[in-house]
């Protein structure tokens, strides 16, 4: 199969118009029907599939970094008839079920990622819903801030996957439904078994959006609220955006290489190595400098963000991460100190929130993570982050004989204690010593200090510190008895452990209602010869089997 | 296949023993290797099924109401060689999706039961771990209060699922380890991965267990733990327990009808209908006279839970559960004035802890729920709580023509804000209107008035109210529109939308935890021809797809 890339820019959109506006932007859906990923499906109705996602997630992401100047963004449509009609159902019957899942996840990703620019970019994401908005469709808008629907009689929201599909609004639909708009439960029972969704005024009255607008007073009204919000944003207006510019990349037989990052794959083990590398030098010297997307940690995140995809999507069997750093620690910390001391500046922060969202994609990535510390490595600060989000880390104590390289420390940044929060709200320290608040005091009063291997076991922050004898056996173990167990046992146990404690809108959307969608992903009454979502479209009545289990 | 019977009592206990020792007791757990509830297996090691948690819930039942002297109980094994090797892999490799789906399901809630008598009975539960503790063996002394781990070196604590059979430790074991447990998640993950346990001191410095205790200091030990425990309960010493006499039942081609009780099943329509009716007459005069099964409240939660289990297990193509009432509201809410009256009694409070129980298992009951509120019903205080526990609700407005009992009305009572929280932690009503403070409000002013249809439909207590000429034909199409579904989208659909907000370790272990399970039981890598739950004990490696999903 070809190689899904993640990489894109507007000039190569198939699917999406962006439009400015001053501090508004449009986002226009008008997706090309002959422009699917993959052979064997029309993208009618404006229905999706991850190519028209991945064009999403990059519009959301240039936004950010390319336009300070704007504090709102309308998503609608640019077809006549329809608002969107969701994910493409050819698409889905003809997918592997690890496309489905990683589909969903990413598509999940990208609507969270809209719920963060929302919420802490100043980029308030407002939904203008004109024709049905289906499924996926309504799923999209569920992801911004502000549902306006026009009200036009022919205009509707909907959930109809179960009674069509015989599948559920994965998208977050179930949990936004009545965790984000509180729709009470009955209604949202009704609402999701209703084929023909729910218009105008009885839309507004289960919250299903915010306003139903007479066509009359529609682009005042959504000019209105675009406005409204933008003038609630802090981002500077007259700051000039910084260019997300194409990522160097070079593919190989043996990997995937960026200028911080390779991914290099070891197909007989089943593994895959991802090595960052510190920045070269110390940060720029003025925030002016900082603003380019050579700036490390922007760089840096971009890289490992496309390198975390292109393993999730490209290299299934690769069910193994080993996450590795190399360089100056001293160098990683000077940038971490820059991030934070220029918390405030609207481009520092949006490099930050990019950081936070590629560590989650980490978190989320369906690989066992396994963290090794060695030698003239630098797992600090930021990079650190690699490290708590691995579910085993080791580290070797002191140096290699032979080996010039400086003995492997452990150091933390401010940035480890609250810049970096995973899907459940906390830091990946909290849920690290969760229930030992005086672990977490105690690494928290090391910040900046080297911390060799034995201290690092000590404080909790490694599972293992070895020495040079035990390393490369015990690694070794280690590594080939993780790769003979079932992948899939392995994800699911990974994806419990992983977050511990408080759950959020977001861990329910990648918990409980992911975990249920992968569950119907397999069940014969959806994907089955006689399945629902196997024979939709063909005139042909599904068959269910009626046991409840 | 033979019925399920979920009614059993000490006598008939094939599995388990129990002896009293004034405060303590000691539950010992001895199962017979020839008592398994369906062919083809034998309960080797302590190992259970279906049956065996029978016995052990009713057991934990009993030691409630028969036997309020006790304030602790001891968990432990009545062989020499072994504590629990979990539940039995033949039993599982050899069961249909459903029926290891509701296996789970009825274990994790006898566990959840476990953790109930200790936080809110005075009934704290010890568990000693003599011989290996393996899968469920371990899961089981995870839903106790304390772990004691004798240290002599064949006594050991494990989850080997994943390494050894491809699936979950799915009985809350993932979930406990990290958040009850608070075990650092690399440690978890360690653990999770190591076939052969962990023992003595590193099962106590990992938190795995609570003390390792030498063989000489065993006995002394456990009885001082018991009897410190004891010491802190709140239950009567000298009180006379009730006895938990057997539920009068009668099991017709049509239905099954007890006392309270009636499941009447229209198996052409796919659906049960369940009808709970009012207590014959008032309340009894004093406490001594209700301490009594024949007591309503009791006998209707026991005939109630009997009835929902019957349904789960028995009759898997009934994926409707029409919900009625019948009966004088009055009498409801005058025990329900009893009930909060003497809340304080341990035996009341017991009554009311079960009512919780079995609302619970409604709540995590995978079919489409419907309460229909007609003339004569009577829904009111806790009878109320299965109209807020369905997934939908109708109310018929005013009397039927040439029928004289009186219009349906809705009884709100004390009891429905606060006695029976959701496994998330929220009354039904404040999760039917979370978000929304005033409804509840305006809700809890009405308190013991009667509520008409109408009025029940703008307060937002039900979904519907209708009328007499739309009754007939919009309930009919409902509800065979409803059994028209997909009952696996149907089930999903149904455990997202019924838990909304917060999230408690129970819902974690029924949601995230559970969902994983479920989908990890349909994997070919588990269940296929080549799956390692398949083959275990055959000699024969598995052989797995190694595509992460």
């Amino acid at each position: 199969m070809a190689r899904i890339d993640f990489q894109t820019d507007p000039s190569r959109y198939r699917h999406w118009k962006l439009q400015f506006d001053g501090p508004v932007a449009h986002l226009i859906m008008d997706v090309d029907p002959a422009g699917g990923l993959f052979e064997g499906y029309e993208l009618k109705l404006n229905s999706y599939d991850l190519g028209v996602d991945i064009e999403l997630a990059d519009a959301v992401q240039r936004l950010r970094f390319e336009h300070p100047e704007v504090g709102a963004v309308v998503l609608r449509s640019g077809k006549e008839n329809v608002f969107c009609a969701g994910a493409n159902i050819r698409m889905l019957a003809g997918a592997s079920h690890g496309h489905k899942v990683n589909f969903c996840k990413f598509t999940n990703e990208t609507r969270c990622a809209i719920e963060d620019a929302t919420e802490n970019s100043g980029q308030t994401w407002i939904c203008a819903i004109s024709g049905p908005a289906a499924g996926g469709g309504y799923e999209l808008a569920l992801a911004t801030d502000r549902i306006l629907l026009i009200d036009d009689r022919r205009s509707s929201v909907a959930l109809p996957e179960t009674p069509l599909l015989a599948v559920l609004p994965g998208t977050g639909g179930l949990t936004r439904v009545t965790d984000k708009r509180r729709v009470r439960r009955d209604l949202a029972d009704l609402f999701c078994s209703t084929e023909e969704g729910v218009r105008g005024r009885r839309a507004v009255e289960w919250r299903l959006v915010d306003e139903a607008v007479p066509p009359s007073a529609w682009e005042a009204r959504l000019r209105e609220r675009a406005l409204e919000a933008a003038a609630r944003s802090d981002r500077p207006r007259d700051a000039r955006g910084v260019a997300l510019t194409p990522l160097a990349r070079r593919f190989e037989e043996g990997g995937v290489f960026y200028g911080h990052v390779a991914l290099e794959f070891d197909r007989g083990a089943g593994r895959a190595i991802l090595t960052v590398a510190a920045p070269p030098g110390p940060p720029p010297a003025t925030l002016e400098a900082a603003r380019d997307a050579a700036f490390w940690p922007l760089q840096m995140a971009r890289e490992l963000d496309d390198a975390i995809l292109h393993l999730r999507l490209n290299e299934p069997e690769l069910g193994l991460l080993v996450l590795r750093t190399q360089g100056e620690a001293a160098h990683v910390l000077a940038h971490d100190a820059f991030l934070e001391a220029h918390g405030g500046d609207w481009f520092i922060r949006e490099v930050r929130l990019h950081l936070k969202r590629v560590l989650k994609r980490l978190d989320m990535t369906s690989r066992s993570l396994i963290a090794l510390a060695e030698p003239g490595s630098c797992f600090a600060g930021t990079l650190a982050e690699l490290a708590f989000a691995a579910d085993r880390s080791a580290m070797l104590i002191g140096a290699r004989a032979g080996d010039n390289r400086p003995a492997a420390t452990l150091r933390l940044s401010a940035l480890n204690f609250g810049a970096y929060p995973m899907a459940n709200g906390l830091t990946r320290l909290q849920a690290r010593f969760w229930g030992e608040k005086e672990s977490l005091a105690r690494a928290e009063a090391r910040i900046g200090e080297p911390i060799g291997a034995e201290e690092a076991e000590t404080l909790g922050l490694v599972t293992f510190a070895l020495d040079e004898t035990d390393w490369d056996d015990e690694l070794r173990i280690m590594l080939e008895e993780r790769a003979s167990f079932s992948p899939d046992a392995l994800t699911a146990m990974e994806a419990n452990l992983r977050f511990v404690g408080p759950e959020t809108m977001e861990t329910r959307i990648f918990g409980r209602l992911t975990a249920w969608q992968n569950w119907i992903f397999q069940r014969p009454n959806a994907v089955g010869e006689r399945g629902a979502l196997r024979l939709y479209g063909s005139g042909v009545q599904p068959s269910y089997d009626k046991q409840r289990v």
